[in-house]
Order: structure tokens, then sequence, then C-alpha cells
């Protein structure tokens, strides 16, 4: 793999050759998670070989298309399933009535990237895909990974169609629709009784007792490379161009750190002329990212943790250091939203552009929403807000956030009651 | 809108003119459904302009590709969701793996489209696009709509997306993620303690008494031509091939009426060489149009049904003319399965492909493999299994599928009791 340099340690920094290491960092441990460095100059001989070079669409029209810029080998060792290349919707319009009563004079040029149209409907996916790349190419037939949801049924559904098995920790609190898709797809499933930070432990005692490949957040190092495909995009459909400010939820941080990754890979190839300002929003039940950054101080693990957005409901960010850093290096920041915030998010999405996000993936659209309210925003800057999951992956929540149906009668004169106040007879 | 000839009625031919007529027959009532007639000179003219030009991907990569062909004159009045264009999987060595025990000694080439990757989870957002369309054309802001649950999330969803309101009519059996999709989507939702079948009755009569655009299935002329661009996409996909054989999942007829038309008017305008067999497939508890197919008589509603498939829970099917008239013209079939096949289904899609499918959206699937079984399948045939709608939209059949997670402590003693039989201790 001539084009990857090293591994490096995004705390100590110390360099690795690819072979030499399979996770993180020897001297930092779980702390040191490793960056993947590449050789730019090859990297940039074969990669805009095939960009700008045409007015039409290039194919693959998946993560595929950035097959230079991964840190794989073989292309033909990526799942077949379509994964990435999803929707940049222009939601200026949205942008331009949510900032109706603000502050903003010139209102942002809102773009929402969908996500949620992964082939198992989160952007888990554009990772896991890594993943069974890695564990191909070490010839491992399992893997296993600890998960609030989306990473785990990512993972089950792209091991299921190269026929690698899966053996899934999740919490208690996992989303039942997440669960079933695991299940569906053949995984061998672990509730734990627990948070997610426990559950991620014991999955990593478990890879080291059986020998698995691993798939954890924060341990892994090719994930965020996965995650950063999603920047890849969001710039191509621009026009090549970085947009002023970034809004991504953030848990463990790892999409946050990778996305960002994107963005600066981007810029060293010069595809680019700047990057953005990465905006990491967290549930203000659970946020010792937000925490350390707007303090300043070191990351607190958090016990007691209180969401709705269960994909982000995480005490002890494993991908700590790479997620505060995007924050600083981007000039951006990292802010809390509150449950009421993410469900009115949820609606407001879902009522204007027709975009069902779940909890965690609606977290983005309620950050933008209040730094509009409390006047941060720019004016006319270039927003891209990323919705990261499919809110048919947490059915309960939704319905909390929307209501009940009435019911009635199979009689015409229950529909007239029904409707009455609304639609009065013509 | 000089690339439509006419509407021409299903039942006894009579021709109307565009603004003559807006759903059905004036003579036949709602047995006369409407084909879209068009004008093949002038469609030939306008869309071969755009295809075959290029050895890249051509845009847009969503339905618009297909504008020429749609009823539309306006592209712009199209919800901006993207919509169609989902994947076409090669999915050749499951064809095999199912061969293996049965009589075929040339496996099909199996390729399966997931069209549970549209905006809303569902094919039905091929034929909501349209509906917009009409109901703008028509200065129209409310819909309405009956709907096992698919057909009227995703009107709620497109609709939302262009700021139209929908009241919406679902039986009380449409699963709960279904639901909350459509009250996410801010709908009006008015739950029938009563059948598919009488939620459709009552609907027709809200629209006729308020005079609100009408998206029920076999009624408006419009849904079928949307529903066609999932057949433009798999000869376009294949290479303007057509199939041998395809599969669709059949409720009210709709869909699988307006797949064998995309076929047809391919056909006719010289871009495929051949029609595909059009294989109908039923769930046993809920097969009127089956059971009228096998025996050759007329259609018998049927009060009784008993399927987990609720999408094709359908005892009156409406779109019975247009149905029966794809299974005979293409010289396929329609056929049942029994819902333990089509749980078996969903188990062996999602295993074996990655592809989670809700079961009305496995029951061609389970066709398929039926066909292989009873031999009836041809030699080497290319073949086309429609996935209709995502898994994740019914999530309680799923778990009765795939069973239930291994609950343990968070306790790595735990881990090992939970996976000793499995993975023995290294």
């Amino acid at each position: 793999m001539k084009h990857i340099h090293c591994l490096k340690c995004v705390k100590c920094g110390r360099e690795y050759a690819l072979d030499e290491v399979m996770y993180v960092c020897r001297d930092c441990g779980l702390d040191g998670t490793l960056d993947v460095i590449y050789d730019m100059n090859l990297v940039a001989v074969r990669l805009l070989r095939h960009i700008k070079t045409s007015n039409t669409v290039r194919e693959p029209l998946s993560i595929r298309r950035y097959a230079d810029l991964l840190p794989i080998q073989d292309e033909r060792l990526l799942p077949p399933l379509h994964i990435g290349w999803t929707p940049l919707y222009d939601c200026h319009e949205l942008g331009r009535k949510i900032c109706h009563n603000s502050q903003t004079a010139y209102p942002p040029r809102l773009f929402i990237k969908d996500d949620g149209r992964n082939p198992t409907a989160s952007l888990k996916d554009r990772a896991s895909a890594l993943a069974i790349v890695k564990a191909r190419e070490l010839g491992k037939t399992i893997i296993t990974c600890a998960s609030t949801g989306n990473a785990a049924s990512s993972l089950a559904g792209l091991a299921a169609s190269v026929g690698i098995s899966t053996v899934i920790f999740v919490p208690e609190t996992a989303p039942k629709a997440k669960v079933a898709q695991l299940l569906m797809y053949g995984a061998r499933v672990l509730m734990v009784k627990g948070t997610y930070d426990q559950a991620y432990d014991l999955c990593l005692q478990a890879s080291d007792t059986w020998g698995w490949y691993n798939r954890n957040s924060g341990y892994n190092p090719y994930l965020g490379e996965g995650k950063k495909t999603a920047a890849l995009e969001i710039c191509e459909q621009l026009g090549w161009k970085a947009p002023d400010k970034v809004f991504v939820a953030v848990g463990d941080g790892c999409i946050f750190g990778g996305v960002w990754k994107g963005f600066c890979d981007l810029y060293d190839l010069g595809l680019i002329d700047k990057r953005p300002q990465m905006i990491g929003v967290q549930a203000e039940g659970a946020s010792p990212l937000a925490d350390a950054f707007i303090s300043g101080t070191a990351v607190q693990p958090q016990r007691k943790l209180h969401t709705i957005a269960d994909s982000i409901s995480v005490g002890q960010p494993r991908d700590a250091l790479k997620a505060l850093r995007a924050a600083r290096h981007s000039q951006g920041a990292l802010m809390t939203v509150t449950d009421d915030e993410i469900l009115d998010a949820m609606r407001l999405l879902a009522r204007n552009t027709g975009i069902f996000a779940e909890p965690a993936g609606a977290t983005a659209f309620a950050g933008f929403q209040r730094m509009i309210q409390t006047g941060a925003m720019g004016e006319a800057e270039s927003v891209v807000v990323m919705v990261t999951g499919n809110g048919l992956k947490d059915i309960d929540t939704a319905i909390r956030a929307a209501g009940n149906p009435t019911i009635i009668e199979p009689d015409f004169h229950d529909v007239e009651r029904a409707l009455c106040d609304d639609y009065p007879a013509k």
C-alpha cells in the first residue's frame, strides 16, 4: 500500500508502519488512537487523474470513487452494497425560514447531507466498509464491535453481504429497530444490562480473547477513514468547494474527527482552498466532549447519561482527542442542545424537507437552529448539516415527538367528526 | 403536454383527453382504471437524444432522468428529494446457492433491485412523486390517500418537502413505524378500525366531499407511471436489456401493472428487444389476484385476510385489470407463497446480501425461491427480484423472523458463558 505513509498516534505522534500495529498506540494505549497518514504526492497523481476530467457524473456512485484516498489496497474487498454518495439537499428556503425571527440579516445557505440513505440507514456504513476490508485483508472470518446500535447494525449488514460472521455487544437501551436489524442480518447479539461504555469494554476483552477483528469506534484506526468520505462527497457535490461550517452530532467523536480528516486531506491535496469550521453537537445529558471544549480542561467521563439520542449517548468518548482537535484546529466548537430541541429539530426537518431523522440524526440540525437563535452564525455562510441516521431506527422516540393518530370507526360520520374543525364541510 | 396522446380505459378502451377526466373511466367507474398513452414518436425524439450518448453516467440520478417518458409538463414540480435510481445488485452467487438442491442445471443470473433505498424507504415514492406533480398542476394544497402504510408515508414525506398538506387513512393493522413516519411528516392521520379496503372507501368519500387531490392506488391514473420508472432503471442498469423474468409482490396490483407498463413503453420505443415475463407474488392469506389468474375466473373480493405482509394485505385489489393484463400479456404468472416462506425469504435475503426487506418486500424473493424449488424456472434465465420496502418499516415481524438477543450482565464471565458453545476458549 504505497500511498500510505504511516499510522500516527494522535497523542504522542509516534509513527508506525501499517503492519506494525493493529489498533492503538503501544505507548498511549486506548487514548492513543491512530491517524492514517498518506503520501499525498502519490495520492494526488492517482486521484486527480479521475477528477475534474468530465462534465457528467463519474462512476462509481459510492465511496469506491475515493478508493485512491482510502487505506485499502484492493477495492474488490469492499462490500458489494452501494455505500455513500448520499444526497446533499439544497435547503436554503428552510435556512431562511429559521432565520426569520433571529438577528441574522443574511441567512445561511443551508445544505443537508442525508446519510440515512445508506444501506443500513446510517452513516456508519462508511466506516464498517473499511472494517470489512481490513478483516478480509487479515483473513479474519469474525468481526466484533460494541455499539449503541448503528455501528453494529451497519457492521452486521455489510458483513452478511460478504459472508463474514459478527458478534455484537449492545447496551440494553439500544432501540428495538437496531436490534432487529442485527438479528435479521444473522449477528450473534449480546445485549448488556448496562451502558454502551460497559459493552465497549466487554467487546475489547472478547476480541482479545478470541482473536476476532475489532471494529470499535475510537480504537480501530480505519473507521474515521471511512467516515471522512462524507466530507469528500460534500466538497465534490458543492463543486470542489468546502462549506463555511459543518454541523455534526458527536458521541464518541469518531464521525466528527473523521469528517474533519476528510476536509484536511482534500485541503492538503489542493482540491479545496479552505477548510470549514467544524461544529460538534452533543446532547446536554451526554456531553463530556462539549464540557471539555468549553471549560478547556481534560475530558471527564460522565457516568449518568440521559438523552433520547441513543446513538450519541456516550459518557466516555473513545475518540476524544481527534474530536477536540477537529473543533480546535478548525476554529470550530463543541456545543450542546436539549432533548426538547432535538425533538423539535426532528419535527422541523421532517415537515419541511421530508427527511426523517433519528434523534441523533437531528441533533446537528438542533445545533444549527440554536446557533441561529443565539446570533452566533455569521452572515450568508454556507452551512452543511449532517443527518447521520434514519428515523425508522427509533420509532418510539419519533412517536414521542410526533403524537398519535386519530382512531375512528369505519364510518364516514366518524371521518366528518374527526376533521370538522380543520376542514368545514363544503 | 404534447407527448401524451390520451388516457385510455383499461376495461372498455374509451379514450379521454388529459383534462377531460381526473381519475377513472366515466363508463366503467372504479373498474375502469386508466392507462397513460404516449405519442411514442415524440417521446423517442426527446428521450433518445439523452440516452446512449455517453460512456459515463448521465444525470440526474433519479426518476427525473426519465422525465420525457412521464406524464408531466414541468419537472420542476417534482419533489426535491432524490427518488429512484436505486441499486440493482448482482446476486448471482445467491441464485446459485438457492439452486443447489433443486432440479435446475443452470442457475438463474439473479439481480435484486433494492427499492427500500428510496427517501421514505419504499418503492411508493416513485408514485407519490407523480401525485405531487399532478396536485401542484391543479393548484391543490391538500392530498389524501388510503394506504396499508407505505403509500401514505411516502405521500406524507414527499408532500412535506413541497409544503402540501396530507390527510391519510390507514387500517389499524398498519405497522407502528409507518404510522410514526406519517405523524412525523405532519400528516393528519385517521386510523380506521377496519381493513385497508374500508379505509380506501372512506378516503374516496372524503376526497369527493372536500375536493382534495386523491392518490389512491388503482384510482389515480398517474401512479403506475411513477412506478414504471423501476422498470426503466432495471433496463438501463442492465445496459438497455430486459431480464427474462421479473418478480414483484402484488397487493392492489398497481406496482405490478406499472412495472409492466415500463417494459412495454421501452419496447415500443425500441430501446429493448423483448419484454420480461412478469411474475406477481401474493401472500396465501390475501390472494384474490393469484386465485383469479389460476382459476381463470373473475376476481372475487376476499373478506378475511391473514398475512404478515401488511403492504399486500388487500382483499379487494383496486388495479385488478392492469395486474391480470401484466401477467397474461407477458406470458407470466401470479402465484402465492406462505407467511413462513416470506419469513424465510427475509432471513435469507438479509443474511446473504445485507438487504433488509419488510415482509412484502421479501415476498417477491419468496416467490423466486418457490419457483426454483418447483422446477418451474427456465435454465440460465436472467431474473430481477424487486424488494419494494425496507425492513425497518415493520420491526415486530422482523423480530418474529429473526429471534431475540442474548441478555447478559456487564461481566465477562457472562460473555464467556453465552458464547462458550459457539466459540470455545482459545
